[in-house]
């Protein structure tokens, strides 16, 4: 007998709760053993509930409960979810959990942690939802030297992008649409000014290059500079606009990680990424290009990875899963102005003028565009260059291009 | 100190030999040990090979070599590849393999003898190469009842589709390319034809599913049916052809599995799958639909996928990776007859014959359409349905439609 207990009875808790109750019987062959639900922990009451009788309020009840296992983390938050899942680790208790911003902040104190008390901490939930991701970059790609990942991480933005060019809304008609189909929280701040992103990439640059990645250090810019006419203007030429997180890693085992949107070309399968999907973009050395696809979000996708880390756990309870990362420092993460790529640029200058600052240019057109309004893809070039070349100009947008 | 022996010195063997080599470093400290290179078996003479000391003809020095843990067979096909995988089974030693006619064929035997003689067998390289998909269908996906899988299996029959769409070559001419290229063989029947494709799908049909489901069960169409005609048609309704590979959960136990060429809608992200490029798409109760996507064949990108295994197995020489399932059976595998979907007809009758037989239709039109010809997509139906609609008339072409 294998015993879990979830902490937090909202959207994902309640999924996990599900998944265990109508796949139990295939989750316990998978196990070899019985994986039971013993607890739910959450300060209100549920009483019409099927699974009423399994509430607790009191945290201390499942830290002092010797038969029990693996504790489901699914608070959110780094506050009490951090409380309590230290409290479960020293304890010895395993923790699963889709807690981004507390894997981003914390993951390796708490990783090491949970080594230290001979259980495990794991959170394939809190990238990508039920993408399976984390576990194939530590396994299935283990024999890689990784070289950079690109991600769609994002499942609200990516709505909201998908919305503007595919409709034609303006960002703010966007967004509204998006909070009344649940997609975005009323404060979509999170969402919208990419701080989720920034968490999750920051999770996959620990994991892939074995040293923690802050958010703090992760230079970030959301999707609020987005408007319909660089949508139109990038759609002419085949590129979709993408909210990318994006690691790379840099000489002397420094990394470069950003958050920012992009023109995506239409050749790149990450164009192809609509509405809520996410979509994460692993170069190796031996394995090229690999691309994994799915909901980014959403109760029951993102209660299976969580439930898939449970068996995991539930298969070998005392199994050293070798998944940490080493501490990081605030040199670690070097700036990305290095790194050359072509730029998109919308600025109220002419065709000609645009020539003679930026060289060979690609003129981008879109129907209704004011005169004076010019809009264009540049050669490759690095950051400073390209600043370098607006020189006084106050461009109305500037973003990378991802060939 | 783990010992690693390569059967079969080409293609994917001499990659194998180059990752563990290139990434060696890496590779020890994700085993917490040294994972050693000891023998390359072949009866070819490599004399100028960095690895010319490795080299031995005769397979009974692995096979009594008590030192040697993991052996590697790229040897390919089922006659000696079958033989040496059964001696060193039976030896304990565990095998990797990139073999997918065998694991397809002798699978099920296989993982049983390796579970008899505490060893393991794995083989994430046989589909989709590179791609990371056998592992998270057991481990990732693990909390999913899985409904079905949708995969472009085959990188040969892919780039040649590309190319008809893109290039406008007939088949004959894209299939020349593709030999020139190095993406087809001299002989392209196994590709062409589907085998390939067909040997893929039964892997993932007997691990999604836990029973085995042999090449014979699997009604296997080829592209050589389909044409630039075909192409130019789907194209101009937002459909492109690919070949698939598909197996579905039946009720009571029953699996349905087929590879045929279909019709594939622009929103399917299937159909950006380009070139050689290989995608799976899995459904799961839970998860919902995800993809996994990368190159499906060459050198580093399949050694990488046998590495993987060759670091999980080092990791615990002796763990029981339960990757194993039951025997098939001759009724375990069901038509695809109850399956509905649109179907693509061209055929040489009237568009006004057209709707009379099939009722509602949609006309698709292509530039120097020959007289008589009429092209166009149904609405959902079985194949028997199709079939007593065609009653008497032959259609040049007849391909599912996957929406």
């Amino acid at each position: 007998m294998v015993n879990v207990a979830i902490l937090g009875f909202g959207t994902v808790g309640s999924g996990v709760a599900e998944v265990l109750t109508t796949n139990g019987g295939l989750i316990d062959r998978r196990v070899d053993d019985l994986v039971r639900l013993k607890y739910i922990v959450d300060v209100r009451d549920f009483p019409d509930s099927p699974y009423k009788d399994l509430f607790v309020k009191d945290f201390a009840v499942i830290e002092n409960d010797p038969e029990l296992d693996i504790v489901v983390e699914t608070i959110g938050g780094a506050k009490v979810a951090l409380d309590f899942t230290i409290r479960a680790l020293k304890a010895g208790k395993s923790v699963v959990t889709s807690n981004k911003e507390l894997v981003a902040t914390h993951g390796c104190e708490l990783l090491r942690l949970a080594r230290d008390n001979g259980c495990s901490y794991l959170f394939e939930a809190s990238v990508g939802g039920g993408i399976p991701i984390l576990r194939p970059l530590g396994s299935c790609l283990a024999a890689n030297q990784l070289e950079q990942i690109t991600g769609i991480l994002n499942g609200t933005t990516n709505y909201i992008l998908t919305r503007m060019i595919r409709a034609g809304l303006t960002f703010d008609q966007a967004l509204a649409e998006a909070q009344a189909n649940g997609y975005a929280e009323k404060d979509p701040t999170a969402d919208v000014d990419g701080h989720d992103a920034c968490r999750k990439i920051c999770i996959l640059a620990s994991l892939a290059f074995g040293r923690h990645v802050h958010p703090d250090q992760v230079p970030t810019q959301g999707v609020r500079g987005v408007t319909l006419a660089d949508a139109d203007y990038a759609a002419s030429a085949d590129y979709k606009i993408k909210l990318l997180g994006r690691c790379l890693r840099r000489p002397e085992g420094k990394v470069c990680a950003f958050v920012a949107p992009h023109l995506v070309s239409g050749d790149n399968p990450l164009s192809g990424v609509e509405d809520v999907f996410n979509a994460i973009a692993v170069t190796g050395n031996a394995i090229g290009d690999v691309m994994f696809y799915g909901r980014g979000a959403g109760k029951l996708p993102t209660a299976s990875a969580v439930v898939a880390d449970v068996i995991d756990i539930a298969k070998d309870l005392k199994k050293d899963r070798h998944n940490g990362w080493e501490e990081g420092a605030p040199d670690l993460v070097v700036s990305a102005d290095s790194l050359v790529s072509p730029w998109y640029v919308r600025a109220q200058i002419s065709a000609d003028q645009a020539r003679q600052r930026f060289g060979e240019v690609q003129l981008l057109a879109r129907g209704g565009a004011p005169a004076g309004e010019t809009a264009f893809l540049t050669a490759p070039m690095t950051e400073p260059e390209i600043r370098g070349k607006l020189a006084g100009l106050e461009a109305d947008s500037l973003f990378r291009v991802l060939a």
